[in-house]
């Protein structure tokens, strides 16, 4: 269990800091995850944030976790099983054919660049959830090029900052998906972070059925992320 | 989506209801599902509530909801598929062994009585998380016999208080898990109450990876609340 401390300054947010060092924590979590990977104890390595109380944070100080676990968690199995499975039908990565479909569609975007896209998914668990996905196809955070970290920081930035902006700063968490350590899943992976804020609790009826009730339409939410006025 | 209002006093809660009006409320929840069973187009009924704003109740008076839906939630399907593989592989229910070596242990029981019997679970998902089983087998709440839920109600309460007096009438879920309405479950499944009181956030680490963290030990757990002194 790691944990990365992206500023020496107290009172501040991720989405508030200066681009280089946003860049610099992005590299600090490659690193780490090549890093700890070279150990064959670790089949997973996970990279997390809970940004306020209400999202799980137990430190005030701004800082981002990561655990690299000895299995693979349930959560994962289960995504790469779908992109398996959807890639054997398809023949495609199934990412691949959403960020195909969002860029035709246009409504659910949020933000993008050359190389990154920030989506409200079609079908959101969570009001104002947000997916960041690299553009080209790629399994792994770690294969991140440097070249790209500038904007992949860039994007996160501004996703960060436009629900910061919609949402007067909300709690809230970000989980890196990335390919687990073993395995070839070059084909059908796509890694990606999925964000988001800290609005309604888990309860009674998530807990008994796996489902999550959202009552914001995702058009809706990317469109009011979307036109946010923010300041860079 | 019905709710069922135990009572017309604004400021109390279940566990501090006089029996009788705890089995009046089991009575309904018994009834309701009957009824909603007769609708073809329902395949399971839940039955949980929300206590306290971080639970997620969004209604201050107390109450318990109940929402009929229209599929088998995979939480439950899991669940079945897990007791059938048991079943097929011991010839036994396992909840049905889980009570067998929970009285021969004891370590982990908090309280029980002819009909009923609550523990902590061997391994429980949150802290001071109880499971109320009956101990005759049956795979549904609503064929619990009526000269039983006097019994039920009893122990519910008693465990209730038990967890407001240890833990200091803290926010709480509880979901009733019963049989989905079709098919034939009756070897292999066992109705139960799951209670979980609200103590730590779900957040990044559990969205990413599905797994549970829980600093309390079951036994110690079990046993603070066994102990405890409650009014009743």
């Amino acid at each position: 269990h790691e944990v990365v401390i992206e500023s020496p300054d107290h009172n501040t947010e991720l989405e508030l800091l200066p681009q280089t060092q946003i860049v610099n924590s992005l590299e600090a979590f490659r690193e780490r995850v090549l890093a700890l990977k070279q150990n064959n104890r670790f089949k997973y390595i996970l990279i997390f944030k809970n940004q306020g109380a209400s999202a799980g944070a137990s430190l005030e100080h701004i800082h981002t976790q990561l655990i690299a676990l000895p299995i693979t968690p349930e959560v994962v199995s289960e995504e790469i099983a779908g992109c398996k499975e959807h890639y054997e039908k398809e023949e495609h990565c199934i990412y691949c054919d959403l960020i195909t479909q969002e860029l035709k569609d246009k409504r659910r975007i949020v933000c993008q660049n050359e190389y990154f896209i920030t989506v409200v998914p079609y079908a959101p668990r969570f009001l104002f959830e947000m997916w960041l996905l690299p553009r080209s196809h790629s399994a792994r955070f770690e294969q991140c090029e440097a070249r790209h970290l500038d904007a992949l920081d860039s994007l996160f930035k501004e996703s960060l900052l436009r629900m910061r902006t919609v949402l007067n700063a909300p709690p809230y968490n970000f989980v890196f998906h990335t390919a687990p350590i073993n395995g070839n899943h070059d084909n059908y992976y796509h890694w990606h972070i999925e964000i988001m804020p800290k609005l309604t609790k888990m309860a009674g009826f998530e807990q008994g059925t796996g489902f999550y009730i959202n009552p914001t339409i995702p058009e809706e939410s990317a469109k009011i992320l979307r036109e946010a006025q923010i300041k860079n």
